[in-house]
């Protein structure tokens, strides 16, 4: 007998379903023995707290193209692992103890930074933990790709294009927020593909004077709108010369729900042109998994079996330079990956005429 | 020789182009002598600063799936029709004046309900006016159905799609902002299509309590999340009881950029639920019409094209019990058709389960 | 205690359960009495053969944006409804036995053409059924619309528009087989909504001459490509004049699986021009309902079941001038509903430059 | 003065427009010089009939999303480069001559296998050209990817995801043509995205008894459905027996327009289950292209026109192991880059259940 455990945590994404799918498939297509499937709920909070369902092939079934997650998810309560909750429970013993209780051979964990962070504490105290590379930000660290990540930039993408007959019609400065509190990737790649003319990502901090100019030159050569996509954490270079204490501050003090709404006065009272936000929000992690993602997530699944199939455990799967792979736990947990401001893609983004508000 | 000339006017929406070109092949096609066309550049500013283009039948080919205006669109500078701009143009003056200059035998005009006005103000002075009924918002008295409504539907109702997955997988209420100032077409209909939980536009006022009391019921149903339809200009009770003066200062003093931000943060406080907003903003009058709206767009044109060729003018275009009509323009200038809060689809709505805030 | 029963019979369509979903939300909602539901599988043979299943209202849950039915459907065996199958079962004996034995109050049919001639037996035979216009086709007598169109409609018109990229890349003539074997609603209104340049309908015999006059005619005027729709059951005016045995035996014999690709052939070799086809084919009732259809299908879902709270059976749900109604089963049992060749939308198109093929 | 020349070759793509707005924004922001843009009509054909348009900078603009080829294209006339066509037109003393005529400093071929040859004969002749590899197909050799191929593959899987709702609906099996004539990367994909059952694809030769098996475990497991992923170029074990003339001769005996519909038979006659076909066609290489392929797109123009602005040519760009590079055309011409049946992929989607119809 085999007895898996699967949970999902943190944001969700459109490819849950299809990743764990691809688990599942492939555990009970190859192993020889029988196999017991338990699913937590909401995230490592089932764990803890014991609140799980056994669970059959075929709750697999069918849910290669449904967004979100069957498990459900949730983002709590793992600020400080080691400091008891309001109600005294010792959370890693916890699951150390619904791991034993349940007698599992390996829990697969589709998660982010900060729950790979959690996985790798387990994988310390001795559970054997195979982590997936879940997130739309592309942020994790030691691996190329994530899944959830072109499924955003679909969306993010088609925003862009839905924006650009209204702002064409009425002749219109657009404000777009995309999701990326702290990294840039989606905001990067939706520009590029949806031709976008500038750009603000937190790797890059930018200079209102260059985003004004950048409008002002676009308006020079007769261009009717401009469409300047930011990333949620997108920072100023005045923002990003305080403290990080003294930053913390001001984002406290902000009352608009989004800084694009401020970005959008202050360029129109600048520039004089009606501005106007778009913010899809929460839509860049609903819906659909692409076809792209579905395939991603689907190896992802495939590749954590077959390392449980054969033994390992401990390490978070990956791609690397289009090969799927395996990293330790130890090696990318916690950790960022972040855009380059020197890579390829912001550099070739450059030369399609895009400002990152940076320039010279 | 024939000459007409074209504008759009007000906001933009996905059906502007799909109308036009059903008006100018109509025209080509079945008149007996050479058409000169001329299209006004942003709405009626064009006809006042006399911006326009001279433009070939090829410029109407393939734009039927275009979303926006080929000729741009503004919604200035029409508050007052006969005070002068600052400028000092008489702006009605002036546009008798491009009419008379061009030699035009009719003005088709593509616009919601001040555009009709002013539509009607120009038959009036004795131009040739035809008016086709565009808007998203579907308010237009005097036609059953408005050019831009389903495809508006279309994009309102699959943001409420995405937001399932990621509502059901977090288990949040969320409040997703659908437009509408003073009607609620839009998020009536995309409250029934989408599923909703509860639909608050400006027609039915709602009382908060009845809001939490839903959100509540479905909790204790056993429900993981809820979705809230609020038309950008739902108002409660409290407001509704206001004067026109009191509310004017009451919506100006409002600090948030939408009232779904205000109404999430006191669900999110009053049920203690994780509660998120969505804005599809602009993206609802963007991208490219739907098929159904290709369709009735194509039908106004041809309509009205019909219209001109058998020598009539001074009508809008409109659909009544599903056959195409003309109907005086004095009948409809500057009416809304607001949604009747005892009418078929809101009372289906309700059998459905889904709240309006107003249960007794 | 009330108890219903619900099939779905005849080809699939995107909104079936949509409109399940809308029957059973609404029965549950305002019944006073507790309700019992039987799903019968694959339409009528469950009914025949007593396969059911005693269902939960949440099994309606979440099912308004699936495609297909959650019941399954099949088309036979109702070729002759007395006749005894091979197994010699007595098919109307049996399904009023089911009917019997289950309790029921109410069966609610959800079928094209066929399926309500049955229904209206049963009726006939002292059972309460109510049916609901399901059919991609919107070929159903007696109501303005079908649940189906609009979706396969949507499908039909996304065909043509991703193939006028290609075939406007390559030149190319593209013939585009669209659903309706005897009826031409949705070759029509995707006609109309693809921007097509010839539409052939079997309520309008063509002739080939014409459609070849057709292409000519734009390739003088300097188009790169022509796109034809064709209904699968478009019909020459030489098949026109067969007798009804002749034109089967024809059909019969015919070796290509659909006729565009005799019409593609006869145009290349007439034209010169490369010309290609394009089969949408099944996809047109497949995936998601759009959101005009979840409104429609949900309205008729409501507006069936009030008429069972209402104490009345016998009639299917319609809608006639954009109003729901209820027309007796025994007016509209057997019945299609034809395009007019001499209706608006038939003459619009034509004024559009569409051709039929019929051209004097 | 820097003039360069574009042309695009062979099939369409969703991406070509992408493209060559790349490469035109790239060397007009960077060029120090003024550039001179010339684009051949109809791939080659322009070239040596010299039929081209002097573009401006402003015709690439508003193109990133649009499908197809601005420029227009053709697969003629080269099945040999040296024979002379039927009007004793000598093509590539033509192009030599145009390209001279012209002054031009480099040509810009975007184009698949085929296309590349005549582009590598090209530079031996002398001519600066720079190949960039679009196919939906993805088998240009040299690179691990090509623009247009993305892109397929979301339509393909679209059309498996939406005949799947109307395959389970009726218990049917269905077997999709999915387009490769000679390789299988596009059904590779789709199959697994789609969650298919079986994938059939030319470069793995199948036995029939294996695609019935599958269906038959299918079934007996208690799956309603089978959906079976066809490449045009799909070859069983027996056909791939015969000497290449052989099985060009069964080929041109094949009386049906696609293989699918005598599988189709086939499986119907050997299973009893209804089987039906669906072939997406066209359509995969049309509409609009996703996010991914015009970020990929982008690049590819990008990375062109930097090689030629660094005085580079006589190569084609392409993107290995993630990273955008430049491959000698002499490496590359006239190659084709396969399926390896053992690789990462194929190996995958047989641990999920899909049978490639080889099974042991």
């Amino acid at each position: 007998m085999v007895r898996i455990g699967l949970l999902t945590s943190g944001g969700d994404c459109q490819a849950l379903n299809a990743t764990m799918r691809g688990i599942v498939k492939t555990v009970i297509n190859l192993s020889t023995e029988p196999v017991e499937i338990y699913g937590f709920e909401d995230g490592y909070q089932g764990m803890i707290y014991k609140r799980y369902r056994k669970m059959s092939p075929s709750d697999f079934s069918g849910i290669l193209t449904r967004g979100g997650t069957i498990l459900g998810t949730s983002r709590t309560p793992f600020k400080r692992l080691d400091t008891p909750e309001a109600d005294g429970v010792d959370k890693v013993a916890a699951m150390k103890e619904t791991y034993r209780d349940l007698k599992l051979d390996c829990l697969f964990m589709l998660g982010g930074n900060g729950s790979t962070k959690t996985a790798n504490r387990l994988r310390a105290e001795g559970l054997s933990v195979i982590a997936l590379p879940k997130t739309i930000d592309n942020d994790t660290w030691g691996t190329d790709l994530t899944f959830g990540f072109t499924s955003a930039v679909e969306i993010a993408t088609k925003c862009i294009d839905d924006i650009r007959t209204t702002a064409s019609s009425h002749g219109r400065v657009f404000v777009i927020e995309i999701m990326g509190h702290k990294v840039g990737w989606i905001p990067l790649y939706a520009a590029v593909a949806g031709g976008a003319d500038a750009c603000l990502i937190p790797e890059i901090p930018y200079d209102m004077d260059n985003v004004i100019a950048a409008i002002d030159r676009r308006m020079q050569a007769g261009a009717r709108f401009t469409i300047i996509v930011v990333a949620e954490g997108a920072i100023s270079r005045d923002e990003a010369r305080l403290s990080k204490r003294e930053y913390k501050k001001l984002v406290a003090e902000r009352t608009s729900p989004s800084i694009v709404y401020d970005i959008a006065r202050e360029i129109e009272t600048r520039t004089g042109r009606e501005t106007r936000v778009a913010i899809p929000g929460h839509t860049q992690r609903g819906g659909q998994p692409d076809a792209q993602d579905r395939v991603f997530a689907t190896q992802c699944g495939v590749e954590a079996a077959l390392g449980f199939l054969e033994g390992e455990s401990g390490f978070m799967v990956a791609q690397r330079s289009g090969k799927m792979c395996r990293v330790p736990l130890e090696e990318v947990a916690g950790k960022l990956k972040y855009v380059d401001p020197g890579s390829d893609l912001v550099r070739e983004a450059r030369f399609l005429g895009i400002s990152f508000g940076d320039e010279a």
